[in-house]
């Protein structure tokens, strides 16, 4: 097996898959680019957030970006180490989820899980959409397809992960690391050229940034702090480290946390180091062209683009590349959210919190389900706001927190626990240690989750703010069910299967042919104390015919035919099966169906659909059991055979 | 039974529902507005389309309109002529798909059949669109919501139709009536008024017309072939009432000939009564406003309500009246296709051209199937077309004249066929002159057909020549699925069923509980030569605790565990029965699968998923029969306590 396919294998199966484990685990170099994707790329489009909120109050305050920037690292690197924490307490992988519900329990362990799930959805949304703007900068003629480049992207890592996109690890490694690359480039050519005397201004430095209002007072401290708050944008995807400990090389804590000590001083360098250069090179930018005062409907090149732009000059090869690799690194980075939501909805699934079918993974079409899901909810959100990245950050932000915010507090909770078991005095002051830095990452982090949901509120959060709670109503909902039907089909101990009585065998029939022959043959087998078969007719002379036929053919079974004036089938067999009189207390109906088994998609409509509603009807009745006994046509034949084909060229 | 319920059910029902026939017949009173209100309210736009093409060439070519009319006029009174025939000639009901098959052999029929399928969904689209532009005339502020009020009524009617309306009768009647009621009085107005010397203009009679070309010699004339063409609107839905025979009291074909003709005559007058009034009173359309020199987007009222306010004058509750019964007997017009359009593909069913099912009318589901996908099609148009009525109506016609033509042509190849067999002198005069009428409608409505091609084509006529072709395949395509299947599932003649060897069942089994026990208590009543229990697990010590239960049970069932470290369900069974040793050549297995049987629809994806994937993948192979034994949960229990009350109420 290959290192790339262990990668994505393990990405996608762990922590929950099931023996056969520890077999191939990721070395550092290659688990920063799986894990790191999403929080390295979401400097791309972080800096901008934090412009384009100073941009409303005008020139004057775009100097508030520094004070923004510095909270931001320093948020960074308290996160950052807040989660190595998690590495070091959770070997086994320590994802908002599980410690939440480790350690304070289903209720914020189900909040956790709400501000998850809309996490993925986000990720997928912002990233792409921001992918698709570093296209856009570099391609200004694709600005006014930007919700369709979009769409088509979801739809595209939607349609690999559905095929199972093998060596994902190989492609994750090489844009992120090329990304990296480029961004350092950049900023050493950006040394070297202000160092050698030569002033770089972006395209956008001449142009006035016109002020929506003028603030003072409270309200430019709110706008201080909406900045700061949209430019917490850097830290999504921190916790996918402590989340992926069990893939790592051993010793796997350790190598987490160095892993995530790299992608923290990658992360903050990267973002103050375009947050320098944007502020250096005067990068103006505004939600509408028209504050620029450029005409409605101008493309504009996203921050990032111009200080590209701006940094290479005439080495056109060398902006191109960063635009390449910056759409390809947010690209995959939407990816990891296609691995992760699965993922979570298998331990909600194993938690019974959704339907328990997404526990089992391993059943492809599960994890369709859960792909299409995703991408559907993601094309959505794309369309409706238009694939705006400004509108669509509102949103994402808020989720982020709130499992940041649970995560720490679980670990404090965690280290209190474990500061009550009787330990060495020298654990106990690295636990103290451990446990102060997850208390002030927590109170940090909750902070910053206010600031968040004050600022944001308005202008999109409270989107997130109803649709949590849904979620979580949804999911204990569903627990709720899963309970009471637990209870409801417990049984004694020592039970027994019971003794039925009489079995009587209905064999619907429409006329005499292969499929029915043969389900007449297979009811003979079940050796019932009656047998008859049953029929459906529209009009006497239809019946006449099939039962002339059937004398004809001398089949030994007694056929009773149901007149049917209002040409239903369902009805008059209902009726019947209802008012059987073999239909004592204990007797067990059998009612057997020929199933015509088709190869094509198209050609299911064309068959069998009398016989769903009748299924479906049937159940609902008191003893009665259904059997389908299949016939298979050739176009069935045919792909049984492709199908066992495929499967032995598999093995 | 109420009449109006009789009338509903015979509408519905007929010609083909069997049995119980001829209680409660139409008299013709009734029977008018029950199969006219489609014809009779197309007189509400027929003229404004006229207007509308000759705008194009200025006010120097509205004149033309005179000559469109008495084309019309004469064009109807010919082909209530020739249908007058079919009502004779089919007192089983004579749609044009019924006189194709019966005369001109399938494809024909197909293609009528084609043409009515595009005709109904076009009937929905511009009635309701026509009737919403009767609403924003009266009320010009709902003028920007043409399509959300349009898409409403379909809904509205779908949802009706989908409850299964009562009394429709009635309903037909008192919008059918009142309209024609006020147009005549109308008229009456109309006359009086011009009589005591009063000179009436309609409120757009002082606005230009600005003509969009100049047109002249050759493109004069197609300018005017296509002012006719639109206005041949009004003979839409002429063939309901030839297709309705049997629901009329009798003598049944006299009487549908009779009403044919009054529906002629009064459709005549009061389309020409309109036309005169428009030409009289100077009304100017315009599909553009700004080519009547108004602003763009300003409301603009339909010819007739610009009539009616002319006409009415001061009195303002006559024009709301005029306005309210357009509107009213347009959306029951509609309401017709939703009973036609179930009608015809119950037709096409019993041939076997459409899915079998949609035969069995009775079953209220398929049914509702037709209203839905009905339904859906006149929005998705609706939507497509702006609810603009003068782009939608260049849809329409194509369909309505290929039927006509089709069931014309039928009609003369049938007394021809009369005029073969021998028969008394006086017959044969009077087949001749029948044939005579069909043969001068076939060749006139053929005509017409070549006109409406050449004048609508480019403009949004040729969407239907796609359409047309494209269902005429998927019908044929459908019927050859089903001769295929026929020919594969034919036994010799004598053929009995076969026996059929070992007997071995496995029950599925996840934990133990009820439904589990119930399943197993069920295998046990088949005396299978082999019964074992299946269960898969995910790792060992979940293997263990099911077997120390099923050991702790005393089960006398042996249990076999299979192994899952990837979590799947579905794979480690389908592999098993595959691989199972008592797999012979002539034995059967049977997979006996406890099912929870839910009461509420939210329940079905928490159950049973897995189940149904495995079912699907187990019916592909060879001498494996499913059998679903249902475990009913209170929730389950409940509905069907419900549903065996609503149906004891019923009867």
């Amino acid at each position: 097996m290959r290192a790339g396919s262990a990668a994505k294998r393990l990405l996608v199966g762990r922590p929950l898959d099931s023996g056969r484990l520890g077999e191939t685990l990721l070395p550092k170099r290659v688990a920063l680019p799986v894990f790191c994707s999403d929080p390295l790329s979401s400097v791309a489009y972080a800096t901008e957030e934090i412009l384009l909120v100073l941009a409303l109050g005008g020139l004057a305050v775009l100097h508030l970006a520094w004070y923004a920037a510095v909270g931001i690292v320093v948020l960074l690197l308290v996160v950052v180490a807040s989660y190595r924490q998690t590495c070091y307490a959770y070997p086994g992988g320590g994802g908002a989820y599980v410690v939440s519900v480790e350690n304070l329990g289903q209720r914020a362990a189900l909040t956790a899980a709400s501000a998850l799930l809309i996490d993925y959805v986000m990720t997928v949304a912002v990233s792409v959409v921001s992918g698709v703007a570093a296209i856009t900068s570099a391609v200004p003629s694709l600005d006014g397809h930007a919700v369709a480049l979009s769409v088509f992207f979801v739809a595209l890592l939607a349609w690999l992960n559905l095929r199972g996109v093998r060596e994902s690890g190989r492609w994750f490694a090489l844009p992120t690391y090329a990304f990296i690359g480029v961004i350092y480039l950049m900023f050493a050519v950006a040394a070297v050229r202000m160092a050698s005397g030569a002033t770089i201004r972006a395209e956008s430095a001449a142009l006035p940034v016109e002020k929506v209002s003028t603030y003072s007072g409270l309200a430019l401290v709110l706008l201080a702090l909406r900045a700061f708050a949209s430019g917490c944008t850097a830290l999504t995807g921190v916790e996918a480290v402590s989340n992926g400990v069990p893939a790592f090389a051993k010793p796997k804590s350790r190598n987490a946390a160095m892993t995530l000590a790299i992608m923290g001083v990658l992360s903050a360098t990267m973002f103050f180091g375009i947050t320098v250069l944007a502020m250096v090179y005067e990068v103006h930018v505004a939600e509408d062209p028209t504050e620029l005062g450029l005409a409605p409907g101008t493309p504009m090149s996203t921050a990032l683009a111009q200080i590209g732009r701006a940094t290479f000059g005439d080495w056109h090869v060398l902006f191109y590349a960063l635009q390449a690799v910056t759409a390809g690194v947010l690209v995959l980075a939407a990816n990891t959210a296609f691995n992760g939501f699965p993922m979570l909805a298998s331990v909600l699934g194993r938690d019974r919190y959704a339907p328990r079918q997404l526990f089992h993974r391993g059943d492809r079409l599960v994890y369709s389900n859960g792909i299409v899901l995703l991408a559907l909810a993601a094309v959505a959100l794309i369309v409706a706001f238009d694939a705006q990245l400004t509108r669509l950050i509102q949103l994402y932000i808020i989720g982020v927190f709130v499992s940041f915010t649970l995560s720490q507090a679980g670990m404090v909770k965690h280290w209190r626990r474990e500061l009550a078991t009787p330990a060495a005095a020298a654990d106990r002051h690295d636990i103290r240690r451990r446990l102060a830095v997850n208390a002030f990452g927590a109170c940090l982090t909750a902070v910053v989750l206010v600031i968040v949901l004050i600022t944001k509120f308005t202008h999109g959060a409270w989107l997130v703010v109803i649709a949590m709670p849904v979620l979580y109503a949804g999911m204990r909902g569903v627990r709720r069910h899963y309970d009471t039907v637990a209870a409801e089909v417990a049984v004694r101990p020592g039970e027994r299967p019971g003794t039925l009585g009489a079995h009587h065998v209905l064999v619907l029939v429409a006329s005499v042919n292969a499929p029915s022959l043969r389900a007449l043959s297979y009811a003979k087998t079940l050796r019932p104390d009656s047998l008859t078969a049953v029929t459906v007719a529209e009009d006497p002379a239809e019946a006449e015919v099939l039962r002339a036929t059937w004398e004809a053919h001398g089949i030994d079974v007694p056929l009773r035919v149901l007149s049917s004036p209002y040409r239903s089938i369902v009805q008059p067999i209902l009726r019947h099966v209802r008012d059987a009189p073999e239909r004592t207390a204990d007797a067990v109906i059998s009612v057997v169906i020929p199933e015509y088994v088709v190869g094509h998609w198209w050609e299911q409509p064309l068959h069998n659909q009398s016989a769903l509603r009748l299924k479906t009807r049937l159940l609902f009745m008191k003893n009665v059991v259904v059997v389908d006994v299949p016939y298979r046509l050739a176009s069935a034949r045919e792909l049984a055979a492709e199908r066992a084909k495929a499967a032995a060229e598999r093995s």
